[in-house]
């Protein structure tokens, strides 16, 4: 067990237990605080950041694509900023009463959401994630233990720091928002094992961070992320609606987790709209790669292979398969799915009712792009990422995603 | 990966897609044939039974209480079937849609109640646990994998062919219900592995077996059972209130994980209710261990150590500790509860409202014996034991438990 990693973990047990009895006004005036003081000090961010891309720009495994996501500016911290206020302004979960009832014994048996109590982050370069979760888990009563990725480490301490500085203006405890500073992996390891002291651990990253938190945490998880996401259009379908939601699912963002990977397309509509959508998405730069049949319908459609089929690309590239039938579509689509983000477009009523039912995962839609998927479009307000697991909750984790429900039980004396 | 638990979940996997999908009525009918058979072939089941029993009998762990826990005989097989019809009777939480809205893209958002798909049960030896969890997460529309202990492997397979025949009556996969036969170890350790295979791993038993669980998984997992559980008597407290839910909450039955095992007084209640209270445990055989101040007032009082406060007996001991504070018995509850049931006995309002806000525990009670955190007497019915996490669901679990909620997104072409 790794010492700092303890430490702060008891530290963050104790800022639960006062965080849990916090007025929602005490907990938006932080946060407020917090949003004030990120705008107010961003060249201080800005400059730890840049010692942070400083040092990223000259390690061997340089990308593009992470120079981007770790960058921070004026713009980008005003609106991790502007978040805080957002969240600010969200109803407070904790405290609802459900469920009470008098019970024939006499007692009453009531439900009252709670926070979880600590809470870990482990997450990769965007050093924006350390202000939302921090947001997050603050209005929701939960103190957090933040892991953020090595590249963004000069970042993360300064944002927390500012952080700290506010909880104490606003008399709150300073461990309600710890990080980890130590960026070896036995640190993250030892938040993945602190069964007793950490109630919930959510990874927020790639394939291989999930995993090695799925093979090491003894504590609670909740899966975030993995999205290979499909479009089946159906038989029957809308031409213009068809192509029109391909392309949006896979083109207007094809980085984030509910963009779309793979098209699948009745043969019996496969004539007369795949020609259109994969001329559409060719002519935006997007790399197809297809079954033997729905390379028939455009020469720029490459053969796929089987890992296509399971393959979330995060990229310009889209697989496409001409089925059979709509079971075949399910099928494939429950196969290869990650539970994430599923859409059919369909004229069919009862195809339409089937897909709603048979489809396993957490959002699944019926003529309208997998792109919505997100906490805002649900009416969640800010998200603390996407779960794909079943257990606790599905699809955009709010506030809610944040508590627990405890049993109260008003008695007068009921023995058994 | 153990090929016998492997091919299992994937059967599994397949019927939890059909099991989905079937009505109410159908689950009803699987389970009011199931209890019927269970009664008519009881003969077979008790032969099976005795089989186990006979072997467990010369094996050199024996224990008396492990014995009785094994036994099956017409009462109690006619027990767990009226149990199953007493799950037929439950309300279905299948398909209920909760949450819809109409967001302002057009699109309407709605959450509907699914099961969680195929749900995976490690328990000890008692064999009514196979009835109780196939009828469960049949209800729920699960299918299920169970692991029971080696001891009762006869009478669980005797007791899975007699549900799978009559699965196959009804017209419903015989994969809903299946068990591993596999005893070894490696086959135990498949199970919570089978990430994509199985949604859901329930460990029911002793602290060992929840600890190798937690180790192993890399599936979701709910905590169930460990139950150290308190009962705080506050200053002022009524006398005979106090002596009696003491008494209760330790003695009624306590090989039951919401027995308490502490009992903590304020020093200014002691003098009053103290030496009534042990009189009555220690007059019902109960021994009793406390700090030095609870020892002046009960000579059976013996001398408790560190470890006594973290212990739960699940026996005739209980551990009695003299508090100089409402915040110290808190603190105390907090540090070496397991979060399972917690009580306090007042007459203080303001002491009653802290007592629930800040014990951080599944069931919270005020004037009630711990005793009382049950399925059937929250108003759940049957139950799949106690959830000791904070993720999902706390305290006692019932069909709802077993139950997820997935995003549906009703459109018409809406794109970001």
């Amino acid at each position: 067990m790794h010492p700092e990693v303890v430490a702060k973990a008891e530290d963050a047990r104790a800022a639960a237990a006062v965080l849990a009895a916090v007025s929602t006004e005490a907990k938006n005036r932080a946060l407020r605080l917090i949003a004030g003081a990120l705008k107010e000090q961003s060249g201080k961010i800005i400059e730890a950041n840049a010692r942070d891309l400083e040092e990223y720009r000259q390690s061997p495994g340089y990308s593009k694509a992470l120079d981007d996501r770790l960058l921070l500016n004026e713009e980008r911290i005003a609106g991790a900023a502007d978040g805080l206020l957002e969240i600010a302004a969200l109803d407070d979960p904790i405290g609802e009463v459900t469920g009470a009832t008098l019970r024939p014994s006499g007692l009453q048996v009531g439900q009252v959401r709670t926070p979880m109590g600590v809470v870990g982050i482990i997450y990769e370069a965007r050093p924006n994630v350390t202000v939302d979760a921090a947001g997050l888990t603050l209005k929701s009563g939960n103190a957090v233990i933040l892991r953020g990725g090595s590249e963004a480490l000069q970042s993360n301490i300064c944002l927390v720091r500012i952080i700290q500085e506010q909880l104490r203006e606003a008399g709150l405890p300073e461990a309600a928002v710890q990080l980890i500073e130590d960026i070896d992996r036995a640190a993250a390891r030892t938040l993945m094992r602190l069964t007793g002291l950490v109630d919930l651990l959510i990874p927020r990253g790639g394939p291989a961070l999930i995993k090695t938190v799925l093979e090491n945490a003894t504590i609670p998880v909740i899966q975030t992320g993995a999205g290979n996401c499909h479009l089946y259009v159906d038989e029957g379908a809308a031409k213009e609606m068809a192509v029109e939601i391909a392309f949006n699912a896979k083109v207007q963002r094809p980085g984030v987790c509910n963009a779309i990977e793979t098209l699948l397309i009745h043969e019996a509509a496969a004539e007369e709209i795949l020609p259109a959508a994969l001329e559409r998405l060719a002519q935006a730069g997007v790399e197809l790669r297809g079954c033997p049949r729905a390379r028939r319908f455009h020469e720029a459609v490459q053969e796929a292979v089987e890992e296509d089929w399971g393959n979330e690309y995060l990229e310009m590239i889209l697989a496409v398969k001409v089925v059979d039938s709509f079971d075949e579509a399910v099928a494939h689509i429950n196969r290869y799915g990650t539970m994430h983000s599923e859409a059919i477009v369909t004229a069919d009523y009862e195809r339409a009712r089937l897909f709603l039912s048979r489809v396993d995962a957490a959002a699944v839609y019926v003529n309208a792009s997998t792109r919505f998927t997100d906490g805002a479009e649900f009416g969640l307000g800010a998200e603390m990422g996407i779960s794909t697991q079943k257990l606790h909750v599905r699809g955009p984790m709010g506030l809610k995603a944040l508590t627990s429900l405890k049993y109260i039980v008003y008695g007068s004396g009921q023995i058994r």
